[in-house]
């Protein structure tokens, strides 16, 4: 982390382990559940409680910088990266299994200088993983390396997708129409764990090859990128241009040949982008 | 577990957990991967060797027991299910998250007489997750009592279910069609994490409310059924009838309500019994 930056990696570790207790505890107990844009679409007073607590914890010590949260967003912040440092904080990544005590969730924090993520950090809290990577050093699993598998042949993949909280007819058809034309290709196995976070890392870890999802948003997966990046796997759009953390769309693979295949495969459905409230395409928005 | 069956299951749970260190040994190192009934149906030494050594040391003990083995069955072993003291085991369930390094592998094994399951054992290896059930004594993860979560309203489930190796067009079609079906109901999420014993374990720690699977075999499941049974959880086919292991169907849930909205709403493709290899219907028999 170079000084310009002005933001320490081991300080932020340190305050998502400790926000991670809250998580965990909170996991085990009954949670007071809220709908956001549809039925699968929840929260809770502790995405909403950590989310505050990081941020005043950041904020305190970085005053200048900018924050994009999944929950101030959700009530109502705009949300727009600039050129400024900003990080950006999904508190519960996964909050449908915090909900079940399914056991996947995450804290998620990416940091961007620029427009450009320096690093970021994804703690898979029940699991007890720490994936961790920062722009040009690497990425680490509890302070393991990790390298992406390199798999060229799509036949040969794991990939790991997830559905989401949409629920309209277009988006769901075109998802598991998705699906079923990567599993006829064939692929050797489709996966999802409920946290497009720690799906994304698996990439990292080379345990799967690829990961794809349409109409998630940047906190889901602005810290993962970096992490894939960095274990030498590639990132990009579905529809195989580069990659743009506010398009809601994302692939993440062992290797370019990977990536391209599965954009060649799989459709869109039309979700509007995170930093435009209201597009027209008549779909969701930030949500 | 009485005198009558002749197994105690101390004994299997310190055989499951040797066994593990192979399964965890052979985990991180390349594997010679041979193809079994399709591109994603795989089958490594690893398999062969854990299940040879896990039935050599029980039928060292027990010279009178019989064995269903995967492998076994695989190798051309004739597949049925009697009266006689019977142990069903899978050496590994998840050979594909096994060969890729994807994290959850397990060992599974049921033990049944006169064709009642008596106990069930699965060891989730990389998690280190013993699953554990014996007949009218309760489930246990790691020593800790499990109980399924009782849900009883489908629109707020959790649902895990497994592609598995069917790569035929009426198969694929049906499963993403189910899954389709079932997130229109909706449901809040569905799960995948590649190995049917642990996602079935899933149900009895109330993390998920159901699970459901059509076209996996009775080593898949035997031993994650009696682990739902006694968590307080429901087993069922997927036409609403009695769970009859062999039949290749499974639905697994937290309550009768949600086992009978699944098998409403989801619809089988053909697939021959386990213990029929020729049933006429021109599907996969045992592979």
């Amino acid at each position: 982390m170079s000084r310009t930056s002005g933001a320490h990696t081991p300080d932020t570790h340190l305050c998502v382990l400790l926000q991670s207790e809250v998580v965990l505890s909170a996991f085990q107990q009954h949670k007071e559940v809220k709908l956001k844009s549809s039925p699968a679409d929840l929260v809770t007073e502790t995405d909403q409680r950590v989310e505050k607590i990081l941020i005043s914890a950041i904020r305190n010590r970085y005053p200048q910088h900018r924050f994009i949260g999944e929950e101030s967003v959700a009530a109502g912040e705009h949300l727009e990266l600039t050129d400024s440092p900003t990080w950006i904080i999904d508190p519960i990544d996964g909050t449908v299994n915090f909900v079940h005590r399914f056991p996947f969730v995450a804290i998620s924090i990416a940091f961007t200088v620029n427009r450009q993520t320096q690093f970021g950090i994804v703690y898979s809290c029940v699991e007890d993983k720490l994936f961790y990577a920062q722009r040009g050093g690497g990425a680490f699993l509890n302070g393991e390396p990790l390298h992406a598998s390199g798999q060229q042949d799509i036949s040969r993949c794991v990939v790991v997708t997830e559905i989401g909280a949409e629920r309209d007819d277009v988006a769901l058809s075109t998802m598991t129409s998705n699906i079923r034309r990567l599993l006829q290709l064939p692929v050797h196995g489709v996966r999802a764990l409920g946290t497009a976070a720690v799906d994304m890392c698996q990439v990292a870890t080379g345990g799967a090859d690829a990961y794809y999802h349409i109409g998630m948003h940047c906190w889901d997966i602005a810290a993962s990128a970096i992490i894939v990046q960095e274990a030498g796997g590639v990132v990009m759009d579905t529809d195989g241009s580069e990659f743009d953390m506010m398009s809601r769309r994302v692939i993440a693979a062992s290797s370019a040949a990977v990536a391209d295949r599965i954009a060649q495969v799989i459709q869109a459905f039309p979700c509007c982008r995170d930093d435009e409230d209201n597009c027209g395409c008549g779909a969701t928005g930030v949500n």
